[in-house]
């Protein structure tokens, strides 16, 4: 069973609390009316983003000790090595 | 009017589109059934944190002409300078 | 009197500790010869890496207050504003 | 032999060429009068700070590949894969 079957509890909390943020936000964008709500909007995209930084990154953690340190053949790490490497990429900047 | 009146609809529109990501994400965790799913949540949870990051840097420039450079008063420059601030520990890590 | 100026003690320790890791840095990999100094050299790039960020942000942060909120004229502070933001594509990844 | 040994002479060209780099931020910073070479001084740094980014994923990846994904036991590849998630804590903000 995959990492992702063996966390989904918790993996599928973490987005559908996302999901609830990503909302809010929507609603607070077509609604805000003056300056004084920029403040609040920009503490909610820093803190979606902030958790998506987290999510990604704790999901590249079991991605690497499940498919690259215990895949069963040199194949199957050699292909999720590059699919980590692939995801790495996002943090080039 | 403030900057976020000014470009709601383009705002909106990547908001909606964060939103659209995170609920397919949702429903690929849910139904996720084998190791192979795994590489495309990863490039899910990567592009949506892409798409994030992208949002904020665009609402702090939008935030630093609008509410630092062209605040009306010293003390509205100075208030919305330490409220990006805030937002820049964002990037600390 | 500049922020640099004013800061320039403590903002010179900051690159002469940072200085000090990197040449650090370059005797361990002119000398590394096993695997099990890999992990000390990743450890010490992540280090500097983590220094540099840090530096930077905390430059930000100097020149959004001297510079962008409390720039004499607007023009001045409209070209403060523009640095900053480019700058903060060092974060667009 | 280790993937450091195999690449040095490119990982001693890449430090090498940060430590010029800091070494030339050090020598602005110390003589550094005017608000003008605020901009630069800026620069510099963010570009650093992108080197030494690029430094740290390049090295990532060929931990990755060569201890995690080719670790010659399962113990090998267990603690390279969590000396690369504590490394993949400096992304974490």
């Amino acid at each position: 069973m995959s990492h992702i079957a063996k966390e989904r509890k918790k993996l599928l909390a973490r987005v559908n609390r996302i999901a609830g943020q990503v909302n809010a936000l929507k609603r607070d964008v077509e609604t805000a009316e003056s300056d004084s709500e920029c403040h609040r909007i920009m503490q909610q995209i820093a803190s979606i983003r902030g958790a998506m930084n987290g999510l990604l990154l704790a999901f590249l953690d079991e991605h690497t000790r499940e498919h690259i340190a215990h895949g069963k053949t040199v194949e199957e790490r050699e292909r999720a090595a590059e699919e980590l490497i692939e995801a790495l990429r996002s943090f080039r900047a």
